[in-house]
Protein backbone atom coordinates (compact mmCIF):
# COMPACT_ATOMS: atom_id res chain seq x y z
CA UNK A 1 0.00 0.00 0.00
CA UNK A 2 1.12 3.79 -0.86
CA UNK A 3 0.52 6.42 1.22
CA UNK A 4 1.72 9.22 2.61
CA UNK A 5 3.36 8.38 5.89
CA UNK A 6 5.34 12.11 6.81
CA UNK A 7 3.58 13.73 9.97
CA UNK A 8 4.03 17.57 8.68
CA UNK A 9 3.65 16.78 4.61
CA UNK A 10 0.09 15.08 5.88
CA UNK A 11 -0.79 18.90 7.76
CA UNK A 12 0.60 21.26 5.07
CA UNK A 13 -1.47 18.94 2.51
CA UNK A 14 -4.62 18.87 4.67
CA UNK A 15 -4.90 22.82 5.04
CA UNK A 16 -4.09 22.93 1.11
CA UNK A 17 -7.47 21.07 0.94
CA UNK A 18 -9.05 22.98 3.52
CA UNK A 19 -8.09 26.36 1.71
CA UNK A 20 -9.29 24.95 -1.80
CA UNK A 21 -12.96 23.30 -0.15
CA UNK A 22 -13.41 26.58 1.89
CA UNK A 23 -13.94 28.52 -1.83
CA UNK A 24 -15.32 31.88 -1.17
CA UNK A 25 -15.26 32.18 2.58
CA UNK A 26 -12.25 35.17 3.64
CA UNK A 27 -11.16 35.32 7.09
CA UNK A 28 -8.89 38.00 8.50
CA UNK A 29 -5.45 37.01 7.81
CA UNK A 30 -4.61 36.48 11.77
CA UNK A 31 -8.08 34.18 12.16
CA UNK A 32 -7.41 32.27 8.94
CA UNK A 33 -5.10 29.71 10.40
CA UNK A 34 -7.61 29.13 13.48
CA UNK A 35 -10.50 28.44 11.42
CA UNK A 36 -8.63 25.65 9.39
CA UNK A 37 -7.27 24.49 12.01
CA UNK A 38 -10.52 23.36 13.53
CA UNK A 39 -11.77 22.09 10.06
CA UNK A 40 -8.58 20.29 10.34
CA UNK A 41 -9.66 18.66 13.85
CA UNK A 42 -13.27 18.14 12.79
CA UNK A 43 -13.40 17.39 9.15
CA UNK A 44 -16.32 19.76 9.49
CA UNK A 45 -17.01 23.26 7.18
CA UNK A 46 -19.56 24.04 9.51
CA UNK A 47 -17.22 25.82 11.56
CA UNK A 48 -16.64 28.24 9.15
CA UNK A 49 -19.68 29.66 10.21
CA UNK A 50 -19.71 29.32 13.87
CA UNK A 51 -16.72 30.73 15.32
CA UNK A 52 -17.38 33.77 16.42
CA UNK A 53 -15.05 36.77 18.12
CA UNK A 54 -16.31 39.24 20.50
CA UNK A 55 -14.49 42.28 22.16
CA UNK A 56 -11.06 41.93 20.78
CA UNK A 57 -10.68 38.22 21.86
CA UNK A 58 -7.61 37.35 19.00
CA UNK A 59 -5.32 39.62 20.28
CA UNK A 60 -6.16 39.90 24.26
CA UNK A 61 -5.89 35.95 24.21
CA UNK A 62 -2.50 36.42 22.15
CA UNK A 63 -1.33 39.20 24.47
CA UNK A 64 -2.29 37.11 27.60
CA UNK A 65 0.23 34.04 25.88
CA UNK A 66 2.82 36.09 25.29
CA UNK A 67 2.67 37.41 28.57
CA UNK A 68 2.94 33.80 30.00
CA UNK A 69 -0.25 33.43 31.75
CA UNK A 70 -1.64 30.28 32.82
CA UNK A 71 -4.95 28.66 30.83
CA UNK A 72 -7.41 26.98 32.68
CA UNK A 73 -9.10 24.30 30.63
CA UNK A 74 -12.29 22.56 31.92
CA UNK A 75 -11.36 19.32 30.74
CA UNK A 76 -8.43 16.58 30.71
CA UNK A 77 -8.70 15.99 26.83
CA UNK A 78 -8.31 20.06 25.85
CA UNK A 79 -5.27 19.40 28.35
CA UNK A 80 -3.85 16.41 26.11
CA UNK A 81 -4.75 17.92 22.99
CA UNK A 82 -2.50 21.26 23.03
CA UNK A 83 0.95 21.24 21.94
CA UNK A 84 3.19 20.14 24.73
CA UNK A 85 6.46 21.73 22.44
CA UNK A 86 4.58 25.05 22.13
CA UNK A 87 3.28 25.50 25.63
CA UNK A 88 7.30 24.93 26.69
CA UNK A 89 8.49 26.96 24.38
CA UNK A 90 6.72 29.73 25.74
CA UNK A 91 6.42 29.22 28.95
CA UNK A 92 2.61 28.29 29.40
CA UNK A 93 0.67 25.88 32.02
CA UNK A 94 -2.97 24.58 31.16
CA UNK A 95 -4.32 23.60 34.08
CA UNK A 96 -7.77 21.62 34.79
CA UNK A 97 -8.71 20.86 38.08
CA UNK A 98 -11.57 18.50 37.41
CA UNK A 99 -10.03 15.46 38.48
CA UNK A 100 -8.92 16.76 41.82
CA UNK A 101 -10.14 15.11 44.96
CA UNK A 102 -11.45 17.96 46.87
CA UNK A 103 -13.45 19.25 43.37
CA UNK A 104 -14.90 15.66 42.95
CA UNK A 105 -15.92 15.86 46.60
CA UNK A 106 -17.40 18.79 46.70
CA UNK A 107 -18.98 18.60 43.64
CA UNK A 108 -20.66 15.47 44.97
CA UNK A 109 -21.47 16.84 48.34
CA UNK A 110 -23.33 20.31 46.69
CA UNK A 111 -25.01 17.93 43.59
CA UNK A 112 -23.09 20.15 41.28
CA UNK A 113 -21.35 19.60 38.29
CA UNK A 114 -17.32 18.76 39.00
CA UNK A 115 -16.63 21.83 36.07
CA UNK A 116 -18.72 24.45 38.45
CA UNK A 117 -16.79 23.59 41.75
CA UNK A 118 -13.35 23.38 39.31
CA UNK A 119 -13.87 26.79 38.13
CA UNK A 120 -14.53 28.09 41.67
CA UNK A 121 -11.08 26.95 42.28
CA UNK A 122 -9.22 28.34 39.39
CA UNK A 123 -10.21 31.77 40.44
CA UNK A 124 -8.48 31.99 43.27
CA UNK A 125 -5.35 31.39 40.91
CA UNK A 126 -4.65 35.29 39.72
CA UNK A 127 -1.97 34.07 37.32
CA UNK A 128 -5.04 32.17 35.10
CA UNK A 129 -5.37 34.94 31.94
CA UNK A 130 -7.62 32.38 29.98
CA UNK A 131 -10.57 30.48 30.77
CA UNK A 132 -10.89 27.43 27.85
CA UNK A 133 -14.55 25.61 28.02
CA UNK A 134 -14.87 22.79 25.73
CA UNK A 135 -17.45 20.87 28.06
CA UNK A 136 -19.58 22.33 30.41
CA UNK A 137 -22.20 24.73 30.41
CA UNK A 138 -21.90 24.83 34.05
CA UNK A 139 -18.72 26.16 33.90
CA UNK A 140 -19.48 29.08 31.46
CA UNK A 141 -22.26 29.94 33.34
CA UNK A 142 -20.15 30.11 36.52
CA UNK A 143 -17.46 32.44 34.77
CA UNK A 144 -20.13 34.43 33.57
CA UNK A 145 -21.57 35.01 36.69
CA UNK A 146 -18.34 35.65 38.23
CA UNK A 147 -17.17 37.98 35.82
CA UNK A 148 -20.47 39.81 36.26
CA UNK A 149 -19.66 40.57 40.16
CA UNK A 150 -16.96 41.85 39.15
CA UNK A 151 -15.16 38.85 41.06
CA UNK A 152 -13.16 37.97 37.69
CA UNK A 153 -11.72 39.65 34.24
CA UNK A 154 -10.50 36.77 31.92
CA UNK A 155 -7.91 38.32 29.01
CA UNK A 156 -10.09 35.61 27.35
CA UNK A 157 -13.19 33.11 27.69
CA UNK A 158 -13.18 30.33 24.81
CA UNK A 159 -16.12 29.61 25.09
CA UNK A 160 -16.87 26.06 23.27
CA UNK A 161 -19.82 23.93 24.91
CA UNK A 162 -20.87 21.07 22.63
CA UNK A 163 -24.02 19.40 23.49
CA UNK A 164 -27.52 19.48 23.63
CA UNK A 165 -28.78 21.10 27.38
CA UNK A 166 -27.72 24.27 27.70
CA UNK A 167 -24.40 24.43 25.27
CA UNK A 168 -26.06 26.93 22.79
CA UNK A 169 -27.73 28.87 25.67
CA UNK A 170 -24.36 29.62 27.51
CA UNK A 171 -22.43 30.40 24.89
CA UNK A 172 -25.49 33.05 23.53
CA UNK A 173 -25.31 33.89 27.64
CA UNK A 174 -22.03 35.47 26.86
CA UNK A 175 -23.33 38.39 25.62
CA UNK A 176 -24.14 39.67 29.00
CA UNK A 177 -20.61 40.41 29.41
CA UNK A 178 -17.90 42.59 27.62
CA UNK A 179 -14.64 40.26 28.24
CA UNK A 180 -12.23 39.42 24.96
CA UNK A 181 -14.18 36.13 23.90
CA UNK A 182 -13.91 33.36 21.55
CA UNK A 183 -17.08 31.29 20.76
CA UNK A 184 -18.79 28.54 18.62
CA UNK A 185 -22.33 29.39 18.43
CA UNK A 186 -24.89 26.94 18.33
CA UNK A 187 -24.83 22.69 19.97
CA UNK A 188 -21.00 22.11 18.32
CA UNK A 189 -17.85 23.05 19.84
CA UNK A 190 -16.31 21.05 22.22
CA UNK A 191 -12.62 20.02 23.59
CA UNK A 192 -10.87 18.80 20.29
CA UNK A 193 -11.92 22.62 18.29
CA UNK A 194 -10.99 24.61 22.01
CA UNK A 195 -7.27 23.05 21.13
CA UNK A 196 -7.49 23.81 18.32
CA UNK A 197 -8.17 27.35 18.88
CA UNK A 198 -5.39 26.88 21.69
CA UNK A 199 -3.19 25.44 19.06
CA UNK A 200 -3.25 27.69 16.45
CA UNK A 201 -2.61 30.94 18.48
CA UNK A 202 0.14 29.02 20.43
CA UNK A 203 1.48 28.56 16.71
CA UNK A 204 0.64 32.25 15.71
CA UNK A 205 3.39 32.98 18.63
CA UNK A 206 6.44 31.13 16.68
CA UNK A 207 6.43 28.18 15.06
CA UNK A 208 10.28 26.19 15.45
CA UNK A 209 9.28 22.56 14.80
CA UNK B 1 -29.60 32.62 36.11
CA UNK B 2 -31.59 29.44 35.41
CA UNK B 3 -30.13 26.06 34.25
CA UNK B 4 -30.04 22.51 34.78
CA UNK B 5 -26.91 21.69 37.19
CA UNK B 6 -27.02 18.36 37.88
CA UNK B 7 -24.92 15.66 35.37
CA UNK B 8 -27.06 12.58 35.11
CA UNK B 9 -30.25 14.89 34.29
CA UNK B 10 -27.91 16.57 32.02
CA UNK B 11 -27.26 13.36 30.29
CA UNK B 12 -30.52 11.70 30.22
CA UNK B 13 -32.11 15.09 28.91
CA UNK B 14 -29.61 15.39 26.07
CA UNK B 15 -30.43 11.55 24.58
CA UNK B 16 -34.09 12.33 25.16
CA UNK B 17 -33.45 15.05 22.55
CA UNK B 18 -31.08 12.86 20.56
CA UNK B 19 -33.97 10.49 19.82
CA UNK B 20 -36.45 12.97 19.51
CA UNK B 21 -34.47 14.28 16.85
CA UNK B 22 -33.47 11.04 15.43
CA UNK B 23 -36.86 10.60 14.36
CA UNK B 24 -37.35 7.48 12.26
CA UNK B 25 -33.96 6.39 12.03
CA UNK B 26 -33.89 2.96 13.68
CA UNK B 27 -30.95 0.95 14.87
CA UNK B 28 -30.91 -2.64 16.82
CA UNK B 29 -31.48 -2.39 20.56
CA UNK B 30 -27.89 -2.47 20.85
CA UNK B 31 -26.69 -0.31 18.66
CA UNK B 32 -28.92 2.41 19.03
CA UNK B 33 -27.12 3.81 22.60
CA UNK B 34 -23.36 3.87 21.00
CA UNK B 35 -24.93 6.06 17.70
CA UNK B 36 -26.65 8.31 20.40
CA UNK B 37 -23.54 9.04 22.60
CA UNK B 38 -21.26 9.18 19.54
CA UNK B 39 -24.40 11.90 18.57
CA UNK B 40 -24.01 13.42 21.97
CA UNK B 41 -20.32 13.74 22.02
CA UNK B 42 -20.34 15.55 18.45
CA UNK B 43 -23.84 17.58 18.22
CA UNK B 44 -23.61 15.78 14.97
CA UNK B 45 -26.49 13.76 13.79
CA UNK B 46 -24.59 13.06 10.29
CA UNK B 47 -22.68 10.04 12.30
CA UNK B 48 -26.36 8.12 12.11
CA UNK B 49 -25.22 7.86 8.69
CA UNK B 50 -21.46 7.24 8.77
CA UNK B 51 -21.19 4.59 11.71
CA UNK B 52 -20.55 0.83 10.18
CA UNK B 53 -20.17 -2.53 12.00
CA UNK B 54 -18.79 -5.58 9.91
CA UNK B 55 -17.99 -8.55 11.04
CA UNK B 56 -19.63 -8.65 14.54
CA UNK B 57 -17.47 -6.07 15.52
CA UNK B 58 -20.08 -5.04 18.15
CA UNK B 59 -20.48 -8.87 19.81
CA UNK B 60 -16.68 -9.75 19.01
CA UNK B 61 -15.85 -6.68 20.93
CA UNK B 62 -18.16 -6.81 23.35
CA UNK B 63 -16.57 -10.36 24.26
CA UNK B 64 -13.40 -9.13 24.63
CA UNK B 65 -14.19 -6.32 27.10
CA UNK B 66 -15.77 -9.44 28.92
CA UNK B 67 -12.76 -11.04 29.00
CA UNK B 68 -11.31 -7.90 30.24
CA UNK B 69 -8.37 -7.59 27.50
CA UNK B 70 -6.68 -4.73 26.70
CA UNK B 71 -7.52 -1.74 24.57
CA UNK B 72 -4.81 0.47 22.20
CA UNK B 73 -5.60 4.13 21.86
CA UNK B 74 -4.33 5.61 18.90
CA UNK B 75 -4.37 8.92 21.04
CA UNK B 76 -4.02 10.27 24.89
CA UNK B 77 -7.16 11.77 23.91
CA UNK B 78 -9.22 8.29 23.76
CA UNK B 79 -7.51 7.51 26.88
CA UNK B 80 -8.54 10.34 29.16
CA UNK B 81 -12.12 10.67 27.39
CA UNK B 82 -12.89 6.68 28.15
CA UNK B 83 -14.88 6.38 31.54
CA UNK B 84 -11.93 5.44 34.05
CA UNK B 85 -14.77 3.80 36.43
CA UNK B 86 -16.02 1.94 33.85
CA UNK B 87 -12.84 0.63 32.79
CA UNK B 88 -11.61 0.01 36.67
CA UNK B 89 -14.75 -1.78 37.25
CA UNK B 90 -14.10 -4.76 34.72
CA UNK B 91 -10.88 -4.59 34.96
CA UNK B 92 -9.89 -3.53 31.66
CA UNK B 93 -6.50 -1.11 30.72
CA UNK B 94 -6.08 1.24 28.05
CA UNK B 95 -2.64 1.59 26.77
CA UNK B 96 -1.04 4.16 24.40
CA UNK B 97 2.19 4.20 22.98
CA UNK B 98 2.60 7.55 20.91
CA UNK B 99 4.73 9.38 23.94
CA UNK B 100 6.73 6.77 24.64
CA UNK B 101 10.46 8.35 24.55
CA UNK B 102 11.79 5.60 22.83
CA UNK B 103 8.64 5.53 20.07
CA UNK B 104 9.56 9.02 19.66
CA UNK B 105 12.78 8.61 19.24
CA UNK B 106 12.28 5.59 16.31
CA UNK B 107 9.83 7.73 14.71
CA UNK B 108 11.87 10.46 13.75
CA UNK B 109 14.43 8.39 12.68
CA UNK B 110 12.67 6.68 10.38
CA UNK B 111 10.65 9.54 9.54
CA UNK B 112 7.39 7.89 9.97
CA UNK B 113 4.68 8.56 12.32
CA UNK B 114 4.89 8.07 15.90
CA UNK B 115 1.63 6.44 15.15
CA UNK B 116 3.31 3.38 13.04
CA UNK B 117 5.78 3.24 15.67
CA UNK B 118 3.26 3.01 18.50
CA UNK B 119 1.18 0.44 16.89
CA UNK B 120 4.04 -2.01 16.25
CA UNK B 121 5.32 -1.58 19.72
CA UNK B 122 0.93 -2.79 20.32
CA UNK B 123 1.28 -5.80 18.45
CA UNK B 124 4.18 -7.32 20.64
CA UNK B 125 1.49 -7.03 23.50
CA UNK B 126 -0.99 -10.01 22.98
CA UNK B 127 -3.31 -8.93 25.97
CA UNK B 128 -4.31 -6.04 23.95
CA UNK B 129 -7.72 -7.05 21.72
CA UNK B 130 -9.04 -4.13 20.70
CA UNK B 131 -7.46 -1.43 18.56
CA UNK B 132 -9.15 1.81 18.69
CA UNK B 133 -8.00 4.62 15.87
CA UNK B 134 -9.44 8.01 15.94
CA UNK B 135 -5.94 10.04 14.29
CA UNK B 136 -3.57 8.75 12.86
CA UNK B 137 -4.39 6.56 9.03
CA UNK B 138 -0.96 5.75 9.47
CA UNK B 139 -2.45 3.54 12.39
CA UNK B 140 -5.18 1.62 10.46
CA UNK B 141 -2.32 0.76 7.74
CA UNK B 142 0.24 -0.69 9.98
CA UNK B 143 -2.70 -2.74 11.46
CA UNK B 144 -4.21 -3.84 8.27
CA UNK B 145 -0.78 -5.12 7.14
CA UNK B 146 0.15 -6.83 10.15
CA UNK B 147 -3.47 -8.78 10.10
CA UNK B 148 -2.94 -9.31 5.66
CA UNK B 149 0.25 -10.95 6.94
CA UNK B 150 -1.33 -13.04 9.44
CA UNK B 151 0.41 -11.36 12.57
CA UNK B 152 -2.30 -9.96 14.67
CA UNK B 153 -5.97 -11.28 15.04
CA UNK B 154 -7.76 -8.29 16.43
CA UNK B 155 -11.27 -8.84 18.79
CA UNK B 156 -12.08 -5.77 17.20
CA UNK B 157 -10.65 -2.79 15.00
CA UNK B 158 -12.15 0.55 15.97
CA UNK B 159 -11.26 2.60 12.28
CA UNK B 160 -12.49 6.20 13.32
CA UNK B 161 -9.31 8.12 11.73
CA UNK B 162 -10.18 11.76 11.34
CA UNK B 163 -8.69 13.83 8.40
CA UNK B 164 -8.33 15.18 4.83
CA UNK B 165 -5.31 13.02 4.24
CA UNK B 166 -5.19 9.19 3.94
CA UNK B 167 -8.25 8.84 6.68
CA UNK B 168 -11.31 7.87 4.55
CA UNK B 169 -9.47 5.74 2.08
CA UNK B 170 -8.03 4.00 5.65
CA UNK B 171 -11.12 3.41 6.39
CA UNK B 172 -12.21 1.81 2.80
CA UNK B 173 -9.27 -0.36 3.37
CA UNK B 174 -10.66 -1.99 5.97
CA UNK B 175 -12.39 -3.94 3.31
CA UNK B 176 -9.21 -5.67 2.73
CA UNK B 177 -9.44 -7.72 6.20
CA UNK B 178 -12.17 -9.60 7.56
CA UNK B 179 -11.51 -8.42 11.41
CA UNK B 180 -14.66 -7.54 13.51
CA UNK B 181 -15.04 -4.25 13.02
CA UNK B 182 -16.84 -0.74 13.92
CA UNK B 183 -15.96 2.22 11.20
CA UNK B 184 -16.56 5.88 11.10
CA UNK B 185 -16.99 6.16 7.26
CA UNK B 186 -15.60 9.28 5.33
CA UNK B 187 -13.28 12.18 6.54
CA UNK B 188 -14.72 12.62 10.12
CA UNK B 189 -14.38 10.70 13.41
CA UNK B 190 -11.66 11.26 15.58
CA UNK B 191 -10.85 10.93 19.18
CA UNK B 192 -13.79 11.66 21.28
CA UNK B 193 -16.15 9.67 18.72
CA UNK B 194 -13.94 6.69 19.57
CA UNK B 195 -14.61 7.06 22.91
CA UNK B 196 -17.74 7.51 22.84
CA UNK B 197 -17.73 3.75 20.96
CA UNK B 198 -15.76 2.62 24.32
CA UNK B 199 -17.74 4.25 26.85
CA UNK B 200 -21.02 3.55 25.03
CA UNK B 201 -19.79 -0.52 25.09
CA UNK B 202 -18.51 -0.47 28.43
CA UNK B 203 -21.65 1.26 29.85
CA UNK B 204 -23.87 -1.81 27.98
CA UNK B 205 -21.33 -4.36 30.68
CA UNK B 206 -23.30 -2.49 33.10
CA UNK B 207 -23.20 0.72 34.92
CA UNK B 208 -23.46 1.48 38.51
CA UNK B 209 -22.78 4.59 38.58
Amino acid sequence: MSYINNPREIEERSFEIITAEMGDKVFPEDIAPMVKRIIHTTADFEYADLLEILNNGYEKGMEALKKGKKIYADTRMIQVAVNKKALADHGIEIVNYVHDPDVMKEAKERGVTRSTVGMEKAFKDESIGIYAIGNAPTALYTLIEKVKAGEAAPDLIIGAPIGFVGAAESKVALDQIDSPIIRINGRKGGSPVVAAILNAMLYQLGREW
